[in-house]
């Protein structure tokens, strides 16, 4: 894309009332835009980001058998009252409806996954499966804080399967705990991101989160460095041990929770009566899991552990360009180097503007492509183009006829 | 996918909740489910198919050079009062926030990328352009109708276009009416969806309207023959003639409203003081359009004008797979077939489920998939496939090593 055509533009300076680095940065980048306190916009550099996070979710929840569905943002005051939770939930959105009922905007789809698969199960031959989307979330937050972090509205990718037997549970919950591993890993936050075990309510003894490193974060976890596993506040307050291996040494750090999975048993399928035919032909409850992880969240998380004082610097596999290519005042070379780099299906934000060579590196440190390609007089000389990674400083001159070949891995 | 994973089945009998014929058929056939009246979930059928109708019109918005982003659903009462929508536009949903601010649950997004844009708009260098976004979009109607036609809560896409002048709108909506048609004929509607005119309000004499011919449509529209489009009721009441060849012999029609498309001028741009500078310097109101269709009300209009008795008809640019596999007790070849059209990258549903012959039939006249392959010991007997076509009766045998090169079109 040429970036004269972008109809953003990055900010000289940082944004007066965002407090947290994220926000602050990802508004500054002309990435996001803040409604209202809270709730954001995704403006299309950022939209290219969230689309790639998208994209490995998606991938990896195929891979586990998950089929995609979209349940609707609306739903009805009565599921949440089944469910118990239209009263006890703060942080639930109630509407008034001109039709004289309330609706909820679920923050969460419990209420609306449990009575939609039950019109679909009737045997144990219709277990197990698993259903999950990408969509919009809302909390009534009294206070939206941290950016992107805690928002009133924001992106989630849920996940909830349906098992005949808890152990059919178990053995699905550790194969989501490897995708999940897999999906940190690609999003370039594998090193930093613990398995977390957190309180795991009626059900079961634990649950877990997955929490990212980061003096952003809000919570405390307790690193084992034995088992490369954490523990949350909760649990520390009640055993402070690793629940592994017993090891008390445990090592206190600020993290970011991204994802929290759960067992939830029959808590949902009890009240909602979702239950199966045994092989005895016994009527059964279904046995629930949900999976959760936090598209936004995740946003904020990397751009708040992946950066320099200069700007974001994006893992290539959710960065919103691989290549940013910038023209020193030599447009025709570099719009040629521009078609053969996109025809190659390599993605490019082209600098074609007319502005100053300083703040087309300002700009380009800011919004962290993977690899900068810079075309000028003095490269030209000897047909070459400047070749520099957004890590680090090296850069090299590699030849315009080789460039595209480089690129192209 | 195999069938017998696939979480939905089709149910025996019509559903009793639903009167249109686009729901009915939708929910019976497991595309849809109803959470609550005007309120629908996709499942993996029907996800399918919206992807299919997003990809379409995202190619051709991007033509356009929209791009592509995502606003919130939320946005502040203060917004909708400044444009003075908030007590005017009876469908808003009305939210009351933990923090004793109230929001608005968007029904379309003026009110959200006017000041998004003001943000980045100083100069006439920086017009034209246009954003988009495919998202869900929230009314808050008295009476849900129609099935997926007329519901509280649907996906759709919305385009703005900013201008510095008025030609430079017109020759835009110009580019923008032909975008829309080669969309509707991609989604195969091309021939029975009129440019339909309707009242333009206060900035211009019309707007315009996509309407969809269709005994199940809430609308009545006037055709001219002559021209090739249509007046709406509102136009035929003013000047009962074609207003481009004043044709008095307008033929009335039944249609349903699949897009609509508006000069709003400065309607929004004036109470949010979106300017611009001109190249004298003085400062200048941004020209506004504005360009809606609706996706899941496009899904249902496709059904509902594209079945038979049996099911769903679905053109092949939207099925939710091309391919119909139909195993009659040989897994074994079906297996094979099934891999070897995946790998081919033919997109395959693959009934391998232990039931009739007839119910399978009967399933697949219902999804309504392109192309039908059975897979019995009488066509593997020659080495062959059985293909029917879901439009039309012919059925041909083909050989086994043919099938994927004839479906790989």
């Amino acid at each position: 894309m040429k970036q004269s055509k972008l109809f953003t533009r990055t900010l000289k300076e940082l944004p007066k009332d965002e407090v947290s680095y994220n926000a602050q940065t990802l508004v500054r980048a002309g990435f996001v835009d803040k409604t209202v306190a809270g709730v954001y916009s995704f403006l299309p550099l950022g939209w290219r980001v969230i689309n790639k996070i998208k994209d490995i979710i998606r991938e990896e929840m195929d891979s586990l058998g998950g089929q995609e569905i979209n349940m609707s943002s609306l739903a009805s005051a009565e599921a949440w009252k089944t469910s118990g939770r239209w009263d006890s939930l703060d942080v639930l959105f109630k509407l008034g409806g001109a039709d004289s009922k309330e609706y909820a905007l679920n923050p969460t789809h419990e209420e609306v996954v449990v009575p939609l698969v039950k019109k679909f199960i009737t045997s144990y031959k219709d277990l197990p499966f698993s259903v999950y989307q990408i969509q919009t979330k809302f909390r009534n937050e009294k206070r939206a804080k941290s950016g992107l972090m805690r928002g009133r509205e924001f992106l989630m990718k849920d996940l909830y399967s349906f098992h005949a037997s808890e152990e059919d549970l178990d053995s699905f919950y550790e194969l989501a705990i490897a995708a999940y591993r897999k999906i940190f890993e690609r999003l370039g936050l594998g090193d930093k991101t613990y398995l977390t075990y957190a309180s795991g309510g009626s059900f079961c003894k634990y649950s877990h989160e997955f929490q990212t490193l980061s003096q952003a974060g809000e919570d405390l976890i307790y690193l084992c460095n034995k088992c490369k596993v954490a523990v949350n506040k909760e649990i520390i307050e009640e055993q402070s041990v690793c629940p592994i291996c017993g090891n008390k040494d445990l090592e206190e750090k600020k993290a970011i929770e991204v994802a929290n999975i759960f067992k939830l048993g029959t808590n949902y399928t009890k009240p909602f009566s979702l239950t199966y035919k045994d092989k005895e032909g016994n009527e059964q409850l279904v046995i629930m899991g949900c999976f959760g992880i936090g598209l936004s969240r995740v946003m904020g998380a990397i751009v708040e552990e992946s950066n320099d004082g200069k700007g974001i610097i994006w893992p290539e596999s959710i960065a919103p360009f691989k290549v940013h290519l910038i023209s020193l005042g030599e447009n025709e070379a570099a719009e040629k180097l521009y078609q053969e780099l996109e025809t190659a299906g390599i993605e490019v934000l082209y600098d074609d503007r007319e502005v100053s060579a300083g703040e087309k590196f300002a700009d380009s440190d800011l919004i962290g492509c993977p690899y900068r390609l810079v075309i000028s007089a003095k490269t030209l000389k000897d047909n070459k183009v400047e070749l520099k990674k957004r890590i680090g400083n090296d850069i090299e001159l590699i030849s315009l006829d080789q460039i595209t070949k480089i690129l192209y891995v």
